[in-house]
């Protein structure tokens, strides 16, 4: 099955390319652009959904600085996400 | 509006990251993992969305070497995350 996950930084933790991405869209002649995030995308064919949030945890992000969800486009309209889920900001 | 922007390395072109990571799985226990990918998610706020293709073959990606994808959480009954933000934890 295939799946996808979103890794971003933290509420809170420095995100430098998101910032870049900001300021570099007006000088491009881009506006009405805010709250940047750039983050990293993982997609993947699992066979065992189950164990995704474990990969999370140990390889594909770092939980300590990233949060992530996983989605899995084939399956339900609702991405899966890891854990509780809070609405940012 | 929020948007999100998903950036993969295109088909054929070279993913040293997807490859480490296809090759770590198994080697931290994870099996029936394949075609691994890794690619950057960039979320943002824009006013007028049809400007966001030209903010990707001009800043956000590579074209020559990166396909894109534009997805509106907000717009389609797409994932519908939390809010009119992704989910975070």
């Amino acid at each position: 099955m295939r799946a996808r996950v979103l890794i971003r930084p933290k509420e809170g933790i420095l995100d430098p390319q998101g910032v870049a991405v900001e300021r570099a869209l007006p000088a491009l002649g881009f506006s009405g652009v805010a709250n940047v995030h750039v983050g990293r995308l993982v997609e993947l064919d699992v066979e065992d959904v189950s164990q995704l949030e474990a990969m999370c945890e140990k390889l594909l992000a770092n939980p300590l600085i990233e949060d992530y969800s996983i989605e899995r486009p084939d399956a339900a309209p609702q991405p899966q996400d890891a854990g509780p889920e809070a609405p940012r900001r």
